[in-house]
């Protein structure tokens, strides 16, 4: 299995989308949220862990989080937004329209993290959609001020595509990144998650074979008709040995 | 469980779609073919039915078999297209680019059967997303001859929403339709439907609650993430007895 720089995510994701991969953004992104959704399903049971606070950025991460948030309102969770710095596309709108109209509560907007420290309290699961594979450090504010509050709640993450802080190519170097228990990486894992050591899934089965093949991602083999797979210690030993 | 008139179905689209629904085509066609390709992997396996013959219509039903094709080819079945009379829509074309994309072949255009007799020679299964809820007698040209020729075949048919040929209110009274082994009704079976007693699958799970109950459709509960449900004869005999 292959880990992608920034560069290479940035590339493949373009290819996926331009005139000749033809699918939209709609497309990607309901696939994506749909496969972090039934990742943190998978991980924490809706019996247990049934308050959800999903954590937005501003990009297409925080998109594919709106679309997560609204599956699992489907699913029977109870999700709660936290969008400090709501996206501004058409997309974005659209997807935060389809959670209120689930009756998906969203924290009021604030200059502070007074909202979030309380909801935090009442929160089972964080699921961590805050920053993706365009993220370059440092961690501007407010973000600067959420990470540390997240951590500091001591809630089991979930965390998308890249843990929020982490550079895409040097992981957690700089140490101000969360530490998710859970990690659903997108198309193919990420460089700077190689050291990530928690439950690790694969999500958005909608790479076809010849951009799989150009790119030489090897995949590991999805499961029947599922959308996610969770990677084994064999997936990611087997691809530090062929790097 | 409530069955829909072509009407109510019709409106249910629109609401989901419109301004406050805030849905694109684009992510409810996902959803749905998604379902689609799950129900028929469901129903009959890769190893003893590889072989898929996806029959699209020209309209919204035929995206959704485009989407099912492509989700099949990621699930390892070999999907072949069938369109004698391709949308025109966007999207539709992008469906399709999406489908060569994954290797998918297409029959030729053509003015005769010759083809589709020579297909049906070499399928496994075929999905029928000729004809959906929009659909009114009489069946035309093409499809006229196209309907008996997949009748003729005694291949298993996996029909989407609505058997093509079927009235989706009347059902199968005019005998033209074809006669599915497997259902996969979308968003809530249609009136039309009641009368069919093969495997009955359920699809497009993206009914916000609010919506559900305005329109009192009671659908049956989904379990866990999964995105498809088999209605059973509880199921539809509660139906039958409320109504």
């Amino acid at each position: 299995m292959r880990y992608l720089t920034a560069k290479l995510a940035q590339q493949i994701d373009e290819e996926l989308m331009n005139s000749v991969g033809a699918f939209s953004l709609d497309q990607l992104m309901e696939l994506a949220g749909l496969a972090c959704a039934q990742a943190l399903a998978t991980a924490y049971k809706k019996e247990t862990h049934p308050r959800v606070l999903v954590c937005c950025g501003p990009g297409n991460q925080g998109g594919d989080g709106l679309v997560a948030a609204r599956h699992l309102g489907m699913f029977g969770y109870k999700p709660t937004l936290y969008m400090p710095k709501p996206g501004s596309k058409d997309i974005y709108k659209r997807l935060q329209k389809q959670c209120d109209n689930m009756a998906i509560s969203t924290l009021p907007p604030s200059d502070t993290t007074a909202d979030l420290e309380q909801a935090l309290l009442s929160t089972d699961v964080i699921l961590d959609a805050i920053f993706g594979f365009s993220f370059k450090p440092p961690v501007r504010a407010p973000f600067d001020a959420v990470l540390p509050l997240l951590t500091a709640s001591k809630k089991p993450i979930v965390s998308v595509d890249i843990p929020s802080g982490w550079d895409v190519e040097a992981g957690n170097a700089s140490g101000v990144g969360l530490n998710p228990d859970v990690l659903i990486s997108l198309t193919a894992p990420k460089e700077g998650v190689r050291a990530f050591r928690g439950r690790h899934f694969l999500g958005g089965r909608f790479v076809p074979r010849a951009l799989e093949e150009r790119f030489q991602l090897n995949l590991p083999q999805y499961h029947g008709f599922d959308q996610i797979v969770e990677l084994k210690s064999e997936d990611l030993q087997g691809s530090a040995q062929r790097l």
